[in-house]
């Protein structure tokens, strides 16, 4: 699939930005584009996503544009998607070099920096969007985030949430635990390991290389993230089984990383209104992906998809291999064991709490 | 209970404002509050809750907080906490008569204005807070709660959410719908009629006054919100049998209101610091319901306390009535039939996905 079709893809999402188009040009080095004349700051913000793709693309340019009109343009932030300052699997780099100010990706994207990183996006069997919004802002999520991306000179913050994805398109059903064994699966970040030692073989593709894969038959299977933005780029014509929920990105966060030290120069109203713009971005995008995904299963049924939950033994044993997999990730090192033990604690007592709140409720609601 | 009582019950919970209280005088006459003097705005926010109370009162005091530090105090609001500039239910008025410009509190205690005003915080056997976002964001819900404002020249911005809240605490187990036959409870908004219509009696009380209605035996049973508010409320100690999840209150929604003259006056990098504040406040205070609920949930199973659902026909019996009642306020007129069947949409469609959701990712979590 080339960038175009991409960009046609992303174009079917509806865009809705809150606020006008930033238009302001910032094409100076990043030293200069740092520094402030006549109370001016202009900064770079580089995405892991191709331009206004529907939701993420859409949300990172939403949290650009708010904050150049927060502040009267005394911080006005550019937005640069994917592959147009850096590719997009080096936008934490841009940020820790200060090549770009900003990012809008997820952490999990950096796992080969530490282990632990998914955390604060999605890990197979984790938290739901709400339970890691209260994990990241009460549990004590931020704080250990905050003392991992220190060590790259990068603070996060929450940038929005895709909401519980589907586990994926399959081009046969899937009846039983064998169907997995040999089968040639698009898979990212901890969840293919999971799949991996349930006989499969994960294949690593950014998004735009899916399609093409599935088409030519060097995959089998892809998940990417939901009816929304599966439905954009068309796997229902190559593959008709579409199981879910998945096992593997239960909420998955997206991050606003900002350059530590270009963040900590900003006076105090400034880095307010930077936190504001991640924050209620946060709220918005799950909103908008849930309505999304709503409406976009609805299209998928009329155009003949047959979505199902797996089997109960295939959910069971993913489940079991998730829990084994990320805890593994304590192993790593002393931060490591931290972030898995705070996560591992908020999780067993929403666990506890789910029969008597959301999971409850939904379960008995008329 | 008095008003000091609940001020220490209020200081139980943590309060954990992002940003310095905000410390501007803003006595002067409504009029001139508003007028720009060399630049800066003076806003009078009112509020439902007592001042700090856990997580409602903290919330809306972020609020005002997070706007006067974004705008650099060209917008300063200084909270007023329920009796300290109007009582807590005149709170609508006073913002819609301009005595104050904003006000926090939950769009269900408007009801006598109008019946369909609880759609914008909780109706019985309604939306998830995730849902809410979306419904009021995306599935048309901001544009029905705007309409249904403008009336009163006021407009509403999500203000923050209590998460799935808990159905009550009983002096007595419920064991069968007979149970409810002859109970005085304390329920307010659209709930009281169905517990009615189930054989018990409602009772319309606000927040303080529960703690002595229920040792003095007024009332038999009473909700309010959740573990972390209810055990701040000391429920426990006369009342043993905690019942969860509530049909009634599934994702409270708290509201920021503003005077709409005073909005519409407003420059636009206020206007959207103004409803930046709001949102991003919606995100965090769902955060905070959700970790205290759940260490809270702890607690009060150490001291005692039985934490059960309710048995499946009463929940089949509340769900159904709830229905009933909720379809009923569509006869209310033009404007509440269009919300009615805006939501009704809204929640079909969701239902329809929630097993391929949230719903069927808890179910199946290990």
């Amino acid at each position: 699939m080339n960038r175009r079709k991409i960009l046609k893809a992303a174009a079917i999402g509806t865009i809705l930005a809150s606020t006008a188009a930033c238009s302001k040009d910032s094409d100076k080095s990043s030293n200069e584009s740092t520094s402030i004349n006549k109370g001016k700051i202009e900064w770079k913000m580089v995405t892991t996503w191709p331009k206004n793709f529907p939701g993420l693309g859409t949300g990172a340019q939403r949290i650009a544009d708010s904050i150049t009109i927060m502040s009267e343009g005394q911080l006005s932030v550019k937005l640069f998607a994917a592959g147009e300052l850096v590719p997009p699997f080096e936008s934490f780099d841009a940020v820790r070099q200060e090549t770009a100010q900003m990012s809008h990706g997820a952490s999990y994207y950096w796992i080969n920096k530490n282990k632990s990183t998914p955390f604060f996006a999605a890990v197979p069997g984790g938290l739901t969007a709400q339970e890691h919004n209260a994990w990241i802002h009460y549990g004590g999520g931020q704080a250990l985030w905050d003392e991992l991306y220190a060590e790259f000179n990068v603070k996060g913050f929450l940038g929005g949430n895709s909401g519980v994805q589907m586990g994926g398109w399959f081009k046969k059903e899937i009846n039983s635990l064998e169907d997995f064994k040999g089968l040639k699966m698009r898979m990212p970040g901890l969840g293919a390991e999971v799949i991996n030692r349930m006989g499969a073989t994960a294949v690593a593709l950014p998004g735009g290389e899916i399609m093409p894969a599935l088409q030519s038959g060097a995959i089998d299977a892809t998940e990417w993230v939901g009816p929304w933005n599966d439905l954009a780029f068309g796997f229902y014509k190559v593959a008709n089984n579409y199981y879910g929920p998945g096992f593997h990105e239960p909420g998955t966060h997206t991050e606003c990383i900002v350059n530590k030290t270009a963040y900590d120069a900003l006076p105090i109203h400034l880095k307010n209104i930077v936190e504001h713009a991640c924050v209620s971005e946060n709220n918005r995008m799950l909103a908008e992906f849930t309505y999304a995904n709503n409406v976009s299963q609805k299209k998928l049924i009329d155009l003949g998809v047959s979505i199902k939950n797996f089997p109960n033994d295939v959910y069971k044993e993913m489940f079991a291999i998730s829990n084994e997999v990320v805890a593994e990730t304590a192993n790593e090192g002393d931060i490591n064991k931290r972030i898995y033990n705070s996560w591992s604690k908020f999780k067993k007592e929403a666990r506890e709490r789910a029969p008597f709140a959301e999971q409850g409720y939904m379960e008995r609601r008329g």
